[in-house]
């Protein structure tokens, strides 16, 4: 096991200052571009972290501390923030989730031994058993794993105007 | 065709602070951590983008501006930084690509209509003819492969972590 309580919170520490850094004083156009039909763009991948912060990782963490055992954890829609209005600029979505990780962050802090209830259950609701620490951990790879995806969302971009450099980069044809 | 002077000009600014945001702070599990023999981990990925800043783009970029279209660019050895001691910390590696880089940036202000010679032909020792903005371009989607590299070797770190989540976290067999 890799995992640990305070290697965690410095990745989850760093995500919207590097999130911030990535999509700051780009044009449009990189901010648009998605990989196809149903797939995300920029300012999707913010609103579905948005999202999380307020309706995943919190609920199912307070569900998993003080739930019982047998009542399935709060389901989590990926696709929610699909169906909301969503024309805030990036600037004011990547504020509005460094605020939302912010507070979910103390609120993380307040909880006393959090460190020895890492083994505590929850019940997935397609999973079944879910510790804790593997939904820490699952937040921590969610992040990185949306900020893989904005990387290779903007790479593919220029897909076509490396020319044959294409041989050498593998996140062209990376899903 | 996607590329644009100003367009790469963004991406290219804003790589060294989110690399910078995405690294710091964090302890040095995260830093060493790899996807195994023969792969790279954070401080021999920044050893190379230094590399890279010192040796590729640049020396490229001014043999197809300048160079016999006859003569074939510069080559680029992708692993000359695995033969060198590295054993800086990263604040001072993240420092010194942030610093070559600016320099860099500041090199192509100084050519004169960089624009109009979008077009420009260089040999490529692989490849052969390649144009000034593939050269540019690829350098753009080195950037963020690199960053989707560091990303994926620190999510890998939690591979077994996430429990069952591992199922919906595709960057987690991602190469």
């Amino acid at each position: 096991m890799q995992f640990s309580l305070k290697g965690a919170l410095e990745v989850l520490d760093n995500t919207p200052q590097a999130l911030d850094c990535l999509l700051s004083n780009l044009s449009h156009g990189w901010l648009q571009c998605n990989e196809g039909d149903r797939t995300w763009n920029s300012y999707e991948v913010i609103d579905h972290l948005i999202e999380s912060e307020k309706h995943n990782w919190i609920p199912r963490l307070e569900a998993i501390l003080h739930g019982d055992e047998h009542a399935p954890i709060p389901p989590f829609d990926r696709y929610a923030h699909l169906n909301k209005d969503t024309n805030n600029p990036i600037q004011q979505k990547l504020m509005d989730f460094k605020t939302l990780r912010a507070h979910n962050l103390s609120r993380l802090e307040t909880i006393p031994s959090l460190e020895s209830h890492l083994d505590a259950i929850g019940l997935h609701p397609v999973f079944g058993e879910v510790k804790l620490s593997e939904l820490l951990s699952t937040w921590v790879v969610h992040d990185l794993t949306h900020i893989a995806q904005i990387v290779r969302v903007m790479a593919k971009r220029y897909q076509k105007d490396v020319g044959p450099w294409q041989a050498y980069l593998g996140i062209l044809t990376n899903k």
